[in-house]
């Protein structure tokens, strides 16, 4: 029997527990979705007030030279390298994570040239088989572009899926079936609603077995999860910064091409800072030396520098300590689950439930689970809701206590006892996230 | 001769005199760079600070719905409808420019199969060719992707220059040549050196009769001169948000398109913010109606609000009443110019001089026209320099002011008399901007 007084026991043990005060988190919140958008750090809004007042403010334009601004996409990127494995060089923080994987899908067409396969799975985040479908459809789909423009329809690239669960336990196998086919895996690789973890390695070797390329989305891993891009020797990521990252509402995104990759690869999408000389003005593309030729128009200042400062947290982890309390709040959440198992009825977990194969998200099931978290939330235990039935909970480790993972199963449990959520106000799908 | 005096006079007649105590302008300084990058607004620092401590640090992720950050692409671009002659819903704030300029130069060419050819001017701002090139290299390109794919390579889109001179004396004379092969004509209303500017009615009905349909970029006209895109039939449009909109450093970009292509004109980068249904996580793509279409990925809140605030300016003026100060301080510039010519040795007038010709900015060109403006900006007047050698004034009309204009020509001369410019620190190529 785990009672709160353990988990507040256990909460004075964790060696990341200074880390919370380093956010601004409301009163009487349990935040669990810190996998949708991570809460603000305290420091990114004295600095927004800097590069407002006195960077735009007072430096106007001079700024991009004085203030470093410039330079802040790669700046940032470093950052970011070290959570994923890449070295100094290897990350820039441009555009949005759609947007990124369109370049970087282009790019990994173009040197796999004669192989037509973009393979994913039908459960990957919507966004990333949107861009890959869209890329498709431009090269060669029906009414695409490339049709109009006299391109023989249906020799363009192809989306493929594979199921999920036959990647992760086969992917050497999974993948055969396309023979020398496939120009690139595409994979995120904790998925959104099971929190399913990918064995990013292990399936990287077996993209590589069949000649491909691995691009993998680290929307919900980068910041919560160990990874390890340069060990694994995968191709190309990208990732979201504001999530785990805490980088604040639509941060831009990273990617990463390593260094062997750089200067064979090209963005598709070639604007005037991923030139090699943007202020030549020329009037003739010439990719830029390195990462930067995958940037593409103007730095968005502002939400970079929020993400920057918000980095700044991850300088002080090591990330196998975050991962480590992240995997024992998984734990906690599923222990707890089983012990009230009997006040938490048509509750099923959705999740691995080993946590070796788990991000840093716990998900359940329940037939009413929309009204379920609507009445979760409006009790301050904010966790969120994915079609169909999916009530997700993300646990960030430098901010969730033991005793928030145990407030979260109480409210949980006297929602359903007591049909709180039975309520038309939570039942009406008025909300947009 | 006009004197200071006569410019201080001017200044108390001046309609839009208020505007400028909206801004936060440096003591000391005249800034004539507004055309790069707009000066802070004064209610952009409160409305962020609101953004990021009360709506992202207590509402957390419920400011999707709570704030409205979910509708603030759409409603940020219907502010900025009125100062482009577009309608509500046909302005959608996203992206950058470059991005925009991809998606919507490939929407253009599926709207027009069997046409080839994308026409544009060498003098082009750069970003705006580099994107139609990558389109093209994409597309059909050697090396390409879609030459990786078996496309027949040569058989794709293609970029075909005119001569802006060209394009601006004879438009249906200059696009003939390419008889009815053109799909799509991008042009820059106001050329981002020389401030000339094109007639865009005449231009817009020149493309048509060829049959092509007509983009716009107006990141140099966008509230500086007045525009009608809905009066002129254009097809298509793009616009900067950190020039003379004050938006903030690489503030997103919008594009326009009409209603009536909304529904047959669809984006290759097809993000899950442009789907009909997002939260359906559907694995198909479906795009949404109307102009939330061309959205892409998660809006970037942060700038976007800034952007939002600083159009509330814009609400208040008339765009005619913008346009003739804009032309009045042009005319003013050019007098003194003319006014002050013994002490401007080397100077030459690099930008039209009939105002119907010239966007809301004044070129020169001095052989040492970057050190020259080094030492311009040493003295607190800030325009920028544009190579080879053209030194570059814009003249944003909500908050400058008759004597700026004065104050600037008199340093100017200051300088060349006094040769100040010919100072190591002025010469060394170190600024990037």
């Amino acid at each position: 029997m785990i009672t709160r007084e353990d988990c507040a026991a256990r909460d004075l043990r964790d060696p990341l527990a200074r880390f919370r005060a380093a956010f601004s988190l409301p009163e009487g919140v349990v935040y669990l979705d810190g996998n949708s958008l991570g809460p603000l750090p305290r420091g990114v809004g004295e600095r927004l007030s800097t590069v407002v007042a006195d960077e735009w403010g007072k430096s106007l334009i001079r700024s991009w030279n004085h203030h470093g601004w410039m330079d802040l996409p790669l700046r940032v990127g470093d950052k970011i390298a070290p959570l994923i494995g890449a070295q100094p060089g290897e990350v820039a923080v441009t555009d949005s994570t759609s947007v990124d994987l369109f370049k970087l899908l282009a790019a990994a067409l173009e040197l796999r040239p004669g192989r037509r396969l973009i393979v994913s799975e039908a459960e990957n985040f919507p966004t990333d088989l949107y861009m890959a479908q869209g890329l498709a459809r431009l090269l060669s789909g029906p009414g695409g572009a490339g049709a109009g423009s006299g391109i023989d329809s249906g020799a363009g690239p192809e989306l493929r899926m594979v199921p999920r669960a036959e990647l992760a336990k086969n992917p050497a196998g999974a993948l055969a079936r396309f023979g020398d086919d496939v120009a690139v895996v595409m994979l995120t690789q904790v998925d959104y609603r099971s929190g399913h973890l990918f064995d990013l390695a292990e399936v990287t070797r077996a993209a590589h077995g069949t000649g491909a390329l691995m691009l993998w989305d680290l929307s919900h891993s980068t910041g919560a999860v160990e990874v390890d891009l340069g060990g694994a020797g995968a191709d190309l990521a990208v990732g979201c910064g504001y999530k785990y990252l805490n980088g604040g509402p639509g941060a831009p995104a990273f990617l990463y091409v390593p260094r062997h990759h750089q200067e064979t690869m090209r963005s598709p999408l070639q604007g005037w800072l991923g030139h090699a000389a943007p202020f030549e003005f020329s009037a003739d593309y010439r990719p830029a030396p390195g990462i930067a030729r995958f940037l593409c128009g103007t730095p968005p200042i502002l939400a970079l520098s929020a993400l920057d400062t918000a980095l700044d947290l991850f300088a002080e982890v090591d990330m196998a300590v975050v991962r480590a309390k992240s995997v024992g709040l998984g734990e906690l959440f599923l222990e707890l689950v089983e012990q009230e198992r009997d006040g938490l009825e048509g509750i099923e977990i959705a999740c691995p439930r080993e946590s070796a194969h788990r991000g840093s998200q716990v998900s359940l099931r329940h037939p009413e689970g929309y009204a379920v978290i609507q009445a979760l939330i409006a009790r301050g235990v904010i966790g969120d809701f994915r079609a169909p039935d999916i009530l997700r909970f993300g646990l960030a480790p430098l901010y969730l206590r033991a005793v928030d993972v145990w407030d979260a199963i109480a409210h949980l449990r006297e929602v359903l006892t007591t049909g709180a959520w039975d309520r038309p106000e939570f039942k009406a799908r008025s909300q947009v996230t």
